[in-house]
């Protein structure tokens, strides 16, 4: 473990110097040893500050424009997304909670927390989210929606619809949509979406939503904990590209608010949800109250319900939240599936 | 200033006793003076602890029915409202903030927090509500509603027509309610309702509501906050009846309940609601963005949209939340109106 202070100062250091700047001058001038100077330098790396080494000659920064910073994300925001204001901490609770008290305080719409690691991720239902240090994104966004409450659901659609093509973009392969809005990538899951939201009952709006938005960027050290591994994925393995984090922030956030500017107008992101709807297909046990259906998955409707063709040949559609999907052998079938698309895509 | 163990202890004591004791044994007992003894039975006795003093004999506890206590509020419950669990507490925050906080926690349906005071006390639209010591009945109640966040948005109606109605049966006089949820008693504002929820994104329901009530029973010492000075009333002056705000309390319950239990079916209370509706003739000025209407109010719809009729002999519906009404001589309207309502009830 680096002390936080030396990374800080040896990086301020390497500014400073802008030029090379042996291992020895440095612990000379910060007081520490030269193995404390390596260390810190190690840390930087893992952060994205590319840091150049000549055994001989000592270190220089070379560039931090992949430092997952408000002003490294802020470089690569398109228009739409502009007014978006982030804070970038190292360590949170949960991005959420963060950003909920922020709101309640009065925070305005667009405020962005990012964190380095969460101790407290949050998943739905109470479930939480794996946030270790360096593996994934860990987002979150303030909202206040000028439309209605029931408008306003649609609002983890569209963030659903945003992660997946943020995806594309930054691996070049596709991403799925597992109804209602886990993101999948090569048949695993890589996105979880947490939406918390205050409704003002005068008003039939929200006082504020907070989008919450979790990618598993990669593997992390040991693997991901026993009770989600057979489920979760990353979308990286060994070789992460530079900048990962900040392309995909900037990424999310630009097809995000291309989305949301037009809501509560959903066109522009449902038909491309259904593009990528992941169940379609697939046969599905969904239990709702006493009732236990089976069925073929025919896709989502523009109210992001599921369509199942029933064995009777008729049509029923489910609504989120009501029904459960019996797991049997569904991952199965979902990975199959996916492998499929893959190769047929190569 | 009684000390609060002081006065537990005297409480103690008086009921141990069961009999009448003399201020001097007691003071003896407890190791004060007379006078704290003294002290403490003026506290007691307001909160509502009855308590016989003759100079020569001393104290006797006679009663404890009137005290603001979950017991004493449960014995006045009907059957519909029986499921609640009630905690009583000295001084809070904000009896939302604290029910927020067990809801977030996983509390269940029907948990009520009640306080003898709030130190902050929550109105609408980031407003404080005043609310010293003994001057009030400060109260949330805890939803877990199971029907649509849409449906849950006269969660608030339905509690203002039990307040005005619990209110009608405590006073034998009849309160009216102001668009939205205000409601009003000889034309001053007695009551503020809050409810705040989290809405669940997958389900379109809330993760729960809580409903908060705020009801001046007196005038608090030295008159309301110059701020609200001329729209705030009370339900009484000098004199109030034994136990008003256990009884305003349980009746709110009572009547609160029996309109939840059938909703999403709002029959139960729409009417009454209108019934009530204090603007209802009254002249207008409404703001709606960058539009203002005058008109005549005609009254409420099913939607607790307010109707109006414009100069030009049409109708519009408004949207709370999305109106404003302008004061102009609103308040005086309003009391008039009241006092009228009043004579022609004598």
């Amino acid at each position: 473990m680096v002390n936080v202070n030396v990374q800080d100062s040896v990086l301020e250091l390497l500014r400073e110097c802008g030029d090379v700047i042996s291992g020895e001058e440095m612990a000379d001038r910060l007081g520490i040893t030269r193995n404390s100077v390596w260390k810190a330098v190690q840390k930087l790396r893992q952060e994205e500050y590319e840091i150049d080494a000549s055994t001989n000659r000592g270190y220089r920064l070379v560039s931090e424009s992949n430092v997952l910073s408000a002003a490294n994300i802020r470089r690569r925001l398109d228009q739409v997304a502009r007014g978006v204001a982030i804070d970038v901490r190292s360590s949170v609770s949960s991005t959420n909670t963060v950003l909920k008290e922020i709101a309640e305080k009065g925070g305005r719409e667009g405020m962005v927390v990012i964190a380095q690691q969460q101790d407290q991720g949050k998943g739905r239902l109470g479930r939480s989210f794996h946030s270790p240090k360096g593996s994934g994104l860990y987002m979150s966004l303030l909202l206040r929606p000028n439309f209605s409450a029931e408008e306003s659901l649609a609002i983890t659609t569209a963030a659903s619809v945003a992660v997946a093509q943020a995806i594309d973009r930054l691996t070049g392969e596709r991403a799925m949509i597992k109804w209602v809005n886990d993101v999948y990538f090569h048949g695993k899951k890589v996105c979880g979406i947490l939406t918390e939201a205050a409704l003002d009952f005068e008003s039939g709006r929200l006082n504020y939503a907070v989008l919450g938005i979790g990618v598993n960027i990669q593997e992390p050290p040991g693997g991901f904990p026993e009770a989600i591994r057979e489920v979760a994925g990353a979308l990286f393995g060994e070789a992460v590209p530079a900048g990962a984090r900040t392309r995909l922030a900037a990424g999310i956030l630009n097809r995000f608010f291309e989305f949301y500017r037009a809501m509560p107008d959903r066109k522009f992101f449902m038909a491309e949800y259904r593009n990528r709807s992941l169940l379609d297909g697939l046969e599905v046990t969904l239990r709702q109250g006493n009732g236990q259906w089976e069925g073929t998955v025919l896709g989502v409707d523009d109210q992001a319900q599921l369509l199942v063709r029933l064995p009777d040949g008729s049509r029923r559609a489910f609504g989120a939240g009501e029904v459960a999907i019996e797991k049997n052998n569904l991952l199965r079938q979902l990975q199959e599936k996916e492998r499929e698309q893959q190769k047929g895509k190569r």
